[in-house]
């Protein structure tokens, strides 16, 4: 291979894998976590790849903010998700990928987009984990290019300032909660990290921990209506402390915010070390996932109403609700400004 | 292959495994709960090949109790373990298989016996599985053998009866727990069934379920101790009743005694339909898991007491010690008849 | 896309993933049956969407076989696997994949050429498994490709045809056989076969039994010379028989001829349903692997020799040893043609 045609090719990267039905629901629908979990391999491994290309220490790349995720059409079980990934921007420190999941049914040769998103990761070294390396910077297409770069890389920025986890703690639900309240459906899982769930450097991948989180979501949803649910979207992830191999990790998720056809589900990663001496739970990564519910058809149900019982929850369903409506007129905006 | 030679062949079954990085623990141990599931699927193989033999309906063995096991020595990742099953005796519905798991090192040739376990099944037809089909009868190598048999059966039939679940609520431990009371260390994990975990008719294999309470009671121990911690034994678990593909499990450990040197946990296992209307949680299994705590050379170490906080928890610490003293009771006794 | 660009795209298939700990064994070496899982995926996906870009009944690229596969560079934990399928040469009813594994170290940006395998495919209904699609024919660059691909077509053709199964009954080792014997490494795993074994019409994926005949060859290898070992090469392996969802497989591996530096192992597949009336066991797979014995460096080690103890066993390996000088002709042939 010669050096020009090997840089261009270390840019992007493309992975795929038939959807099995471990990765399904009962009704044949692939696990947003799942889906999240390749995007995150495929984040890691071009991330990784592009930051060892120099000198010093060899590095991983540490999956530090996913972007807000949208599910554009559900994937099935026999289907082939192909998965292309490509750096976008560099800063000094920091990386964007791009990712888009494409599900073809080898079947019938159609192919239709499943998702895209959007991730950032820093450098750390392999030697100190601690040590966040340089970030070799790519070529832009063009100057416009490489200044929608940096607009993106200044956003999250700010937004991951402003969002230090909140460290709230979840309540637990009340002992005999009535149906379609808050207490009714949250739910809880504990998970002990695995090797397989790690990286070289011993920590948990992101993608291992959206899958948990994914599960979790669509447990909640699922007792909240008794139906076919599928994640919708997934907001922009904070991944704010790195997660070690032997931890246990607490995923809890509550129903938030409901409108006529959509749930939203708080979902927050605890993690505590069953093993040393200290043993602080810390607040890992919190995130908002969307469900939606469906018929037979795979067409969307309206959503039973959520009973609210108290401040707190009021609070949150406002919170969640404001969100909603910034994200339906974002999408408005830019359904408007692609026509 | 002649009759008789098939007969022979058809009444014990070889199964073996390597131990990989996924089976054991950060120290290399190998988790209970996946011997647990080696021996269930060795017995369930045997079981149903075994009801099929005859003309009638197909059918599936299903998993109803589980003797009281013991871990004899640890297995490590790299291992290789021998799992024989063979049936031992049959009643008109049901019976019994005995299983063993040995231990190899492939690179010393180094062989221990890991564990002893005894299984019952009854078959159920797969057109209906609420029928339970007839078992062909075994031939014993002597009257004697036989007689032993039956008298096995009737006590765990005895047991079985006086043993109906106890629908006793979990409690949900208090905000903030003291270290080393019951409310510290109580974990639960939810765990929505999947495709992997279930039979031919759907229903979850007895081996799926104890990998389960193995995990939870794992955890429960370790965060009592914060140290490498094993399993050493597992009380008679009884499966009272069925749990379907699509349920969502909510598995529950605590803490109940403690010996010097060992610690025992219920284990409680919860299923509910997701989809079904009616939404009812019932008590699939509960059992008890007694796990001690081992230093860096595999040597037990002395557990912290437990700090008792309720007349709930002073009646099953009291229950547990009952229990420890008579398996101790048991064990010197079956020595001396050894002897 | 338009028409001819994506025939193009079509015609090759790009998969690629990060190795993980349960990937590999102690030493961190990847299996070989987890590479042969990913080729034989590869092939399965390209085959089944060229069989159904044309009209007609839905079909499955089904594997009738595998020719000689070499592992010619070790793979280890942490690095990415890229698997390259493409479609060489295509008869009315059966087409030819050949895939190509490299290995990349993220880190260091080395990659080697891991293995390189030829897999035929036939097109079965997903209406009636019994049911042989007809394959639309490809394109071939020149004339002399696709003469070069017909002779590789009508030779395989031959050889499945000479190659019944050979149902000849592993005989059980003795009781207590002495080291280096035969008896002494013969080993057997039984599995029972679950959903994500399985393709869309509930038939065991050949990469699925292919990993289970590794894992087998594997421990028979290490009980015989208790090192760090690795699969050298696969011979040829025909699929007779297809192998359906609940069935119980019996692999069973035993050493046949030694080199000084290799082991051939000879694996054996034996298929029968747990249900079914008739019950009958019969051989599915035949196959035999190379393995061979590293020190810490990776370098090669003596084998110990064997022990031969009947005539069977001398038979074998003599026939063993025919294979083996064969295939060192060959390669020193090869090695001969390329310079």
């Amino acid at each position: 291979m010669s050096g020009p045609q090997e840089r261009q090719a270390a840019s992007t990267l493309q992975l795929c894998r038939l959807m099995r039905p471990d990765d399904s629901n009962l009704a044949g629908n692939v696990h947003g976590g799942i889906i999240l979990k390749m995007i995150e391999e495929a984040g890691c491994i071009i991330g990784t790849r592009h930051c060892n290309v120099q000198n010093g220490d060899r590095c991983l790349a540490a999956l530090v903010r996913v972007e807000k995720t949208e599910f554009l059409s559900p994937m099935f079980i026999g289907e082939v998700a192909h998965v292309t990934a490509e750096i976008t921007f560099t800063s000094k420190h920091s990386l964007e990928v791009q990712v888009k999941v494409i599900g073809e049914n080898v079947l019938t040769g159609a192919k239709k987009l499943a998702s895209k998103a959007a991730l950032w990761y820093v450098p750390c070294s392999l030697k100190n984990v601690e040590k966040i390396m340089e970030v070799p910077p790519i070529k832009y297409a063009s100057a416009e290019q490489e200044e929608e770069g940096r607009k993106r890389y200044e956003a999250q920025k700010m937004e991951r300032m402003e969002t230090k986890a909140r460290i709230e703690e979840a309540v637990a639900p009340p002992a005999n909660p009535e149906q379609h309240t808050v207490g009714f459906s949250q739910s809880s899982l504990i998970h002990l990290v695995g090797p397989s769930d790690c990286t070289l450097h011993d920590y948990v991948h992101g993608g291992a921990t959206m899958k948990l989180m994914d599960e979790v979501a669509g447990i909640v949803a699922a007792r909240h209506c008794n139906t076919n649910i599928v994640t919708a979207s997934v907001d922009a992830i904070n991944f704010h402390r790195k997660i070690k191999k032997g931890c246990v990790l607490t995923v809890t998720g509550r129903l938030t915010f409901i409108s006529n056809k959509s749930m939203e589900i708080e979902v927050m990663v605890d993690a505590s070390s069953m093993v040393e001496a200290e043993m602080r739970k810390y607040r890992a990564v919190t995130a908002f996932f969307t469900y939606i519910s469906l018929d037979k058809d795979n067409k969307p149900l309206p959503v039973p109403s959520l009973k609210i019982e108290s401040e707190d929850e009021q609070r949150r369903f406002d919170e969640g609700k404001a969100r909603y409506l910034q994200n339906k007129a974002k999408r408005l905006s830019n359904n408007q400004g692609q026509q």
